[in-house]
């Protein structure tokens, strides 16, 4: 299934989510609406207030504080990605620059905070205490993930275990906030609560894990970005930490990302050599495996539509190109 | 009465925002853990959290939330210096280098981020959904409000004007969120909390711009940054356009400001001018008649010793040194 008849199910509660976004961008300061619409509007998948949408139809189908949730989950995505751009002097985000690019890191910068707290003002609007602790929690995680990888050295024993906790706070923590807050304002009972906010954080390991190999076999139109990206900013990611966890004396990454020989001959040959040595598809096999893991316990989930569509979803995560 | 004075009803209950403070700090990525040390711990006045306190003192005094929504309103004033002070290329903060010129501006950038999301983790703690709102919207405000400068061209005509809604944004919002947030706690009669609200205005606006005299005519070691700082950043302040309204043939202000000349001896010049000129009497006529708004309704409020508390605070605001 694609993501269009996955999303079936929730496609005119997606658009009030559409609507929420773009009247989170009508703000009477010019700049900022026109900065506000280009994030909200540059054809992002939506897949984390699906996320949310989906989880809210487990019990209850609390619409009125499950849009404003799911509206808040898109903005809080979006804003990381505005401040992340700035760090990793990004050049193109969805295949537009990046928006410092556009206006400038200072304006980028202060964007990247009003969106934060649009997004906490809707998380407020659900009505619900827990959801704007889980909300403020989450980008704790995420800001302190990232925090937490300045000044880490190159070291290969430690480089897997670490690259897992990086994606954890930076990608799972996202989805696991989607599917748990869906699943509060739902009305969940406290287990199954448990099983969304399992599937959210085993989804989004493997979507990044995915999201990461592409970096290396995608192409580059339907990307947005050059293949090659993560590299050539110095970032090693799973395929490039496999490789090198078994070509021991292989130094072409090491010169890549501690000597910072990042030249696009370099990185192109670099490329090349992972895509060749067969860990890629090692690489898609732990994102299989975490998408059975979040899939272990989706039969605890009475709802059988619900149920589908997690399945869905998990299984769209490992066969998307973009 | 001096600050410690005045302080003196909350001092133990101050000691415990402290400690809120302290342990907000006490997180297991040591760089963070350092860095949140560093800038929660470099000497503020603790203005704010004793606005929420006095204010939280008007009805029932329920500290379990109001120490939490104290420290939170720290919390998000510092995160807010910490992403002005990469904005503004400034070199002090209170005396000490700004946290981006020790760590640099990409962990400032995160270490911000993190600090939102702690301020708005605390708001929560609080169990109040409408201070929960009230601290997104504040934190709306001030970033939107900076946003609102960028690209405004030098005109004399709307000086003043944008003047004051960009301290009212950037300073004004932060007062009236302590003094909204400890009455609405404090479970205030809403125009009591209105009476507070108006308080936290006025006093913001009278803080900011006697901070803004001290950058003309305080003492650099007192100050813990030079003097004619504002200028010497090309930002216009009340000083700077009283006296350029007063004086509209003086091209001195205007180079500094569009045509950038700012070096050390053109900001001297101007300082020394505005200094001379009798413009800062008429400034501190401005930031006294705030507080006199500020207390215009004070008589309002039941509690004898939180009025004479916000009086108090009224009076030392004109009359600080730093």
């Amino acid at each position: 299934m694609n993501i269009t008849e996955i999303f079936q199910p929730i496609n005119s509660d997606l658009l009030r989510v559409e609507e929420c976004l773009r009247s989170s961008a009508n703000v009477d300061i010019p700049l900022v609406a026109e900065l506000l619409n280009y994030v909200t509007q540059s054809g992002g998948k939506r897949l984390r207030p699906a996320l949310t949408l989906f989880c809210g139809k487990t019990c209850n189908y609390d619409l009125d504080a499950l849009i404003p949730m799911a509206a808040a989950t898109e903005i809080l995505h979006t804003a990381t990605l505005v401040h992340d751009d700035i760090i990793d002097h990004a050049e193109l985000r969805r295949g537009k620059p990046a928006v410092y690019r556009k206006c400038g890191e200072s304006t980028a910068l202060l964007l990247g905070d009003y969106m934060f707290a649009k997004a906490g003002h809707l998380a407020a609007a659900t009505g619900s205490l827990r959801v704007v602790s889980i909300f403020a929690r989450t980008l704790m995680t995420i800001s302190g993930g990232e925090l937490g990888q300045i000044g880490i050295d190159y070291n290969l024993d430690q480089a897997l275990d670490r690259y897992y906790r990086w994606i954890d706070a930076k990608t799972a923590s996202l989805f696991t906030m989607a599917t748990e807050c869906g699943s509060v304002l739902s009305g969940c009972s406290e287990d199954i609560i448990l099983v969304l906010q399992d599937y959210g954080h085993n989804l989004g390991m493997a979507f990044q894990v995915v999201d990461d190999i592409l970096d290396f076999v995608g192409d580059k139109a339907t990307l947005g970005k050059p293949v090659g990206s993560d590299l050539s900013e110095g970032t090693v990611t799973l395929p490039s930490i496999m490789y090198v966890l078994a070509h021991r004396d292989d130094a072409l990454i090491k010169s890549i990302v501690k000597d910072k020989k990042r030249d696009r001959s370099t990185v192109q040959k670099a490329v090349k050599k992972i895509k060749d040595s067969g860990v890629i598809e090692d690489c898609f096999k732990i994102a299989n495996d975490y998408c059975s893991r979040a899939c272990r316990d989706l039969d605890k989930i009475r709802n059988p539509s619900v149920r589908d569509s997690l399945h869905n979803l998990a299984e769209y995560v490992t066969r998307r190109n973009k």
